[in-house]
């Protein structure tokens, strides 16, 4: 059928048409033809199911939500539950004192009325006192932005901050895609500053400065430095030192640092801890004068990995009057983000406390899952650097691992053959083989001429082994035909 | 403080500077002021509470959720409770078994993973049936984009249309300011069409034909038109030989007909009916071939009214496979609407049947609610038509009225001398004289030189007396202290 002639794609707009999105990109959208196959035609592939490591989904691979969470979400839901007698039996003490005491900063109780642009007042006050007892410096529900996951608040941003294809944001290669997405939809310029493989995907200041240089003699005005940590995807933990080179940077240089924290709870080494980029500033002597800063949060990620809520936060600090007016215009276009979300986040940032009737539950489900992503992630890691050509970081941190996959020259040929990336030709082979969906590197950006895969360590525990095995068998026949 | 100069709002992005958004604007920034006055100095205002008429929240002024989807929510946030006897007298059948039928469509039961970026599967079943019924032609699951609310939807299909500002969107004026302030946002150009208030809001075609030719002329390439049915702030619902014209308009001119169908449920005069777009433009014949459609629908509406939840789905059809993918990779930029929104956008469109357990008792709160909505929607007209230099369409649907309010030469001047816009002046008076939140009519557009206000109806029944006393003893002195 022939579309209207004002909608053919090559009339939309050109900075849509330029984005990517690798982590739901060609790939996964195969494997979701695969996945559909398995269902109509079960038998006719490889493997019985579609394994989804492409992206940070932990619930989609069977880990459980934590049960206090839901628990005030249900009573927050459904608030008449409160009234009757059963429900003391059916749900915990302390979430029914917690869905109350939520209920009660509601204005009208009303889980179901648009809120303030920011989110609930009480809820920004609960995730204020969440950050000031996580960092020892004080924050402010006036900083908190409530949002529908980070990425609103991460477009937000670039929104704002981008007004032409000569703004430039500083990214680390490789990045999360959303970044370089966003940067695109906005029609701004990706300044890439490298990751050091060979260091543990390391930061060096060194190369920020010269990137950023080398972007200024291009008369790029570059406004903002993208920080992850922990990694995406490549899961390094910063150095304390690191992050303080980092601020000074930024200050001394005039940019805003945006800075994704949102895995901020999954750390799986002893010797590094997560320390938010504001608690360093702070302690550096830094106020609200010296550094526009701002700390993305999610309710995805973590232990309680609830991506489909859609819940998140971003707290802005170091801005003008008159710019934090303009950043509350944009939130109020799209009124407000969903209380569900809104109230998962306040949950996170306050979970059970010692004491509190679900304290231990809470906390042996918490450990358990992080725990075991440790364990996961090592598994893994071990497995891929046994495999020939290919060398794996520890993943220090977030929920990924980003081996490097030396392919041979004859793999490169093939590759070029069927017009794909040398990752994405490996990638896809791998899917067709296996089952299990990776994302090329190509799709966070990687040095020229190296090749990588990034893989979620979320697969549940019993299944790594499996997952190990399959991954192995490809590998080695991929090498086999390959080998140059 | 002085803020780092690379963030000064004058080098924000200046679509974001242009962009405004009355209903959250200067006057409900006020009254949020206001409201905290009201708390830390109780009796310092003529007035003890703020009533918030400026935004279509039903639940924040007392509508309570309908209890069968708030039922089903809770027992999909927490479907441990599906599990314990005692849930059986807690929650009605048909929420049980709706509950378990959704988790079941939902892969894993994982209420808290990422979903398709279009929202699962099987809501988009549910959502295209409530469709299909609704307008007795098919839907299809593979065309709807279960979105945050409409809002999200309204900016992707703005993002996708706008190359620069000569591409230009049809909108009704006065409109509903997200159309305004994404257009901004976007760096389009707003092609205005006036509705004629004598006629009650009538929409003209050969209006539409001359503002397009009079667009076309200037060289702005329209793209597509934005009909608001029933209107927003009009209030008036179409009738369907207009539509049939509208139609055949966009089909013969090549535009996307971009169609808010959000108040499709609030109707209050017996010889109007809602008809869909696509079930006009299926009646006469046109099929995917014929014509670009986007139907818009929300959960924040109707007689549920559930804004906060944030639910609502966009059904596109008349689109070719290469533009979809296009509307589909910028979905997925944001991963996914959240679960409980899209839980709730199929719950509305399939609500409990007669021989449901629930049917009575839904039934009820639904028409008690319509019902109420149309005596308040007749009383606040009666009540703005007694005044003096007021007249006011009738409200068929939707939930506003649009007064307009026959200012007189020295409130004008006044107006002028605090330089504000005349409505914005009495607005803000009202305000500050009564508690009472409007939005001026300047915020939705109007013919130059006239002036009025939106106010919603929905304040709680009992209420409704009071409003009104209120605002003629305002509006009477107001008129004596400015009559020319």
């Amino acid at each position: 059928m022939a579309p209207a002639s004002s909608v053919a794609v090559e009339n939309l707009n050109p900075k849509v048409l330029k984005c990517e999105y690798a982590v739901r990109g060609e790939i996964v959208i195969h494997a979701q033809r695969l996945q559909q196959q398995l269902q109509t035609q079960p038998g006719s592939l490889p493997f019985d199911q579609i394994l989804f490591c492409n992206i940070g989904n932990p619930q989609s691979l069977g880990q459980q939500p934590v049960t206090f969470f839901r628990e005030v979400l249900a009573l927050c839901d459904h608030p008449c539950l409160l009234e009757k007698e059963e429900t003391k039996s059916l749900f915990s003490a302390d979430a029914i004192s917690r869905a109350k005491q939520i209920l009660a900063t509601i204005p009208g109780r009303a889980t179901g009325a648009y809120s303030h642009s920011q989110g609930i007042k009480g809820l920004r006050d609960a995730i204020a006192a969440g950050i000031t007892s996580r960092d020892g410096f004080p924050a402010n529900a006036d900083d908190i932005f409530i949002t529908d996951g980070a990425s609103p608040g991460v477009h937000m941003m670039m929104q704002l901050l981008i007004r032409n294809e000569k703004d430039g944001i500083l990214c680390p290669i490789p990045q999360y895609p959303l970044y370089s997405a966003s940067i695109a939809l906005h029609g701004g310029a990706l300044v890439p500053y490298y990751l050091d493989e060979k260091t543990g995907w390391g930061l060096e200041i060194s190369d920020l400065k010269k990137q950023l240089e080398d972007a200024r003699s291009k008369g790029i005005d570059v406004r903002a430095l993208v920080v992850i940590n922990p990694g995406n995807p490549t899961g390094q933990v910063l150095a304390e030192d690191n992050q303080y080179d980092i601020v000074k940077f930024c200050k001394n240089e005039g940019l805003v640092l945006l800075a994704d924290e949102v895995y901020q709870e999954n750390i799986y080494v002893d010797n590094k801890k997560f320390n938010s980029f504001k608690k360093i500033a702070r302690s550096m002597g830094y106020g609200e004068d010296d550094l526009p800063l701002v700390s993305f949060q999610s309710v995805s990620k973590g232990y309680y990995g609830e991506c489909g809520k859609r819940g998140g936060y971003m707290e802005i600090t170091g801005f003008s009057a008159p710019v934090r007016e303009q950043i509350y215009k944009v939130a109020s276009v799209n009124l407000c983000s969903n209380i569900t979300g809104q109230i998962l986040a306040s949950l996170v940032m306050n979970p059970p406390k010692v004491g509190d009737e679900s304290y231990a539950s809470y906390k042996a489900e918490k450990d358990a899952i992080l725990q075991s992503l440790a364990r996961r992630a090592k598994a893994l890691e071990d497995a891929f650097n046994k495999l020939e050509g290919i060398s794996c970081n520890k993943a220090e941190g977030a929920m990924y691992l980003f081996p490097q996959i030396h392919l041979p020259q004859k793999a490169i040929e093939a590759a070029k053959a069927a017009e794909k990336a040398p990752d994405a030709f490996y990638a896809l082979r791998l899917l067709e083989s296996t089952g299990i969906v990776v994302v090329p590197g190509s799709g966070f950006g990687q040095v020229p001429g190296t090749w990588h895969i990034r893989c979620t360590i979320l697969p549940q525990e019993d299944k790594i082994p499996a997952v190990i095995t399959r991954f192995k068998a490809f590998h080695e026949a991929f090498m086999a035909e390959y080998r140059d």
